[in-house]
């Protein structure tokens, strides 16, 4: 059935992913607004719509267009918002309600002049990560900001939106946890300060592994995980989810063995995985976790296995002498990504075990000036 | 002229890059087969052909298609040859010249009871790089693999490939300079081994750093460089190109800006460029050099700044007090790449200034089954 580096996905477990997030959503009275830029596709989309989900994130103005064009009709672009594609964002129907990220008054400013079409507005919040928004605790600028909203016809202030990504930082639940419950607590007192101005207010928060482990939202109105659709190595590192759960490896034929280094060469390099490495406790790096493939599944990871290097097309697994003499060169291997969304924009396309393929946006959109 | 993410060629540059190899090949008697898996663009070969090359060199099977059929006729696989894809090979027309390269006894047994297309072999010879290939003096091993070569009526023992990656991993010229010549030695003393019994055999050897520095190919018969076309900035922290030869920039827009940290956001992230850093000395990564854009052109990198991280589609770029002046949001700055043939494997297309668009691979082929 395989030739070359192939990425294939289980959808059963993807579905119940989907269905347990749901299910977790529901529980705790969040709107559920899950993050596509992990799957990027058309055909698994609709696995979410199937379970009533219609309210998406996207990180891209370009990934908004293709899932409107798939007639998603209530997106939030978590992205900084890019004013060069201002353009863009007014070519959208009506009928589309759009949501944009803001975090400085110049492109606010540049949306009020600019911006045609009627679009939400949330206020990036940074709690921690340092990547981008304004601190929690910064009033000043964040009512400059929503006063300037208050001042356009055509933008609505819907809320704050962050992203605990300093949870990828973590090393076990207990830290992904303290995180987000001190993130939880900031937005808390957030939320109050604002509801009795904006009684519609929305604390949008995100990322898979404080979701994933999280039992107390108080505060929190919306969540965005998008990696717990599929899972991946450095989701079961952070032990946000089982082995189990992992719906998706990229499968590789093994093409050279050394028995005195105890490394299997495999034809899957870093234009199939991506350079996302785990750092393993002795100094060396993890770039992908190796499973035995069997006909319809993967097992669970070999033990002492992982790859420990990548360049463009090969990839070198070291592992122990017992589990060495289990490889063969002609034979296929199941690779779990370190970070599947990564992997999944790079393969392009994924295929079920019987042979149907999914989409995804990076093989069908073009880059354009 | 741009929105977002765009990888914007020079082609004068590049075509430069082409013809001083190519001189270089000349200058040396060598023969000169590229390796298009830089590139990966039959525009871009086309200005290699113009210039009177025939040979290539490509990393899959492929990727080898994708070029016999945009006419190439010679063509060198440099990958462990992986099994699974002998149908494929045997598909090729009789009048395109295919090498393989082999290092274990099994892959060549089952070319030798499975191929029926004619191919030329070439022996992978380890040197130092620890990925594939048999050690340079396994005389024992590289007879086995000469002899049951010479047992095919399909199969055609051409000479020895190397590859010269430990050579990424000098910090200078002295450094590439020194693998290379020991590498240069151990070839020679092969070559006289067997070059009585094998008159017309081939020392093949590649990578970009070592043949654009070395002044010395005794023993040498062909190379194989690729990122020379290109050049990027690892290359340029290797001092093996001048800014002025690189021919390549990412272009990103600026979408967000940290007074306190000295930090701009870019639209332009992992998923754009890839996760390949050059270590700083100080425990940082730099993940791509910063330059301005101007019309037609991009400066000198700009001092004491760099992208330090990278997420999905975010770069954030670490500056000093007196840069971080000169970043506004909206504008755009050229990224330098660390390794280019990611990036642009990434980017699936290119562009020039004046808005033409050349192919890449990467986004006209579809993974199959």
């Amino acid at each position: 059935m395989f030739k070359k580096p192939v990425l294939i996905i289980q959808p059963e477990i993807c579905k119940k992913n989907i269905s347990k997030m749901i299910d977790k959503a529901k529980e705790f009275d969040l709107q559920f607004r899950p993050h596509f830029k992990t799957h990027q596709s058309v055909k698994i989309a609709n696995w979410f719509r199937e379970k009533g989900v219609n309210k998406i994130t996207v990180s891209s103005v370009s990934m908004a267009r293709y899932f409107i064009n798939d007639n998603w009709k209530d997106i939030t672009i978590a992205f900084p918002f890019n004013i060069n594609e201002t353009i863009d964002i007014n070519k959208i129907s009506s009928d589309i309600s759009i949501n944009l990220v803001v975090e400085s008054e110049f492109t606010l400013k540049y949306l009020v002049n600019n911006l045609i079409k009627y679009c939400g507005i949330y206020i990036k919040i940074n709690t921690g990560y340092n990547r981008t928004g304004l601190e929690i605790n910064d009033y000043y600028n964040i009512d400059k900001l929503i006063n300037r909203i208050a001042s356009s016809k055509n933008l609505e202030f819907k809320g704050f939106l962050t992203h605990a990504g300093d949870a990828y930082s973590a090393k076990n639940q207990v830290e992904i946890l303290t995180i987000g419950e001190n993130i939880r607590k900031e937005l808390s007192f957030l939320k109050m300060k604002y509801i009795n101005q904006f009684p519609e207010l929305i604390i949008s928060y995100g990322d898979t592994p404080s979701t994933s482990l999280m039992n107390d939202f108080t505060g929190i109105d919306e969540i965005r995980p998008g990696n717990f659709v599929f899972y991946d190595s450095m989701q079961l590192m952070l032990q946000t989810c089982k082995f189990n759960q992992i719906a998706i490896a990229l499968v590789c034929p093994v093409v050279s063995i050394n028995k005195k280094r105890n490394e299997v060469v495999i034809y899957g390099g870093a234009v199939h995985l991506s350079k996302e490495y785990i750092p393993t406790g002795d100094g060396l790096k993890n770039f992908g976790l190796i499973s035995k493939l069997n006909n319809d599944y993967w097992s669970e990871p070999i033990e002492n296995t992982f790859i420990k290097s990548l360049s463009q097309e090969h990839g070198i697994i070291q592992t122990d002498e017992i589990n060495f003499k289990n490889f063969n060169i002609g034979d296929f291997v199941a690779v779990i990504p370190v970070h599947i969304c990564l992997t999944a924009n790079l393969m392009g396309e994924y295929f079920t075990f019987s042979g149907e393929k999914l989409d995804h946006f990076s093989k069908y959109h073009l880059h354009s000036l």
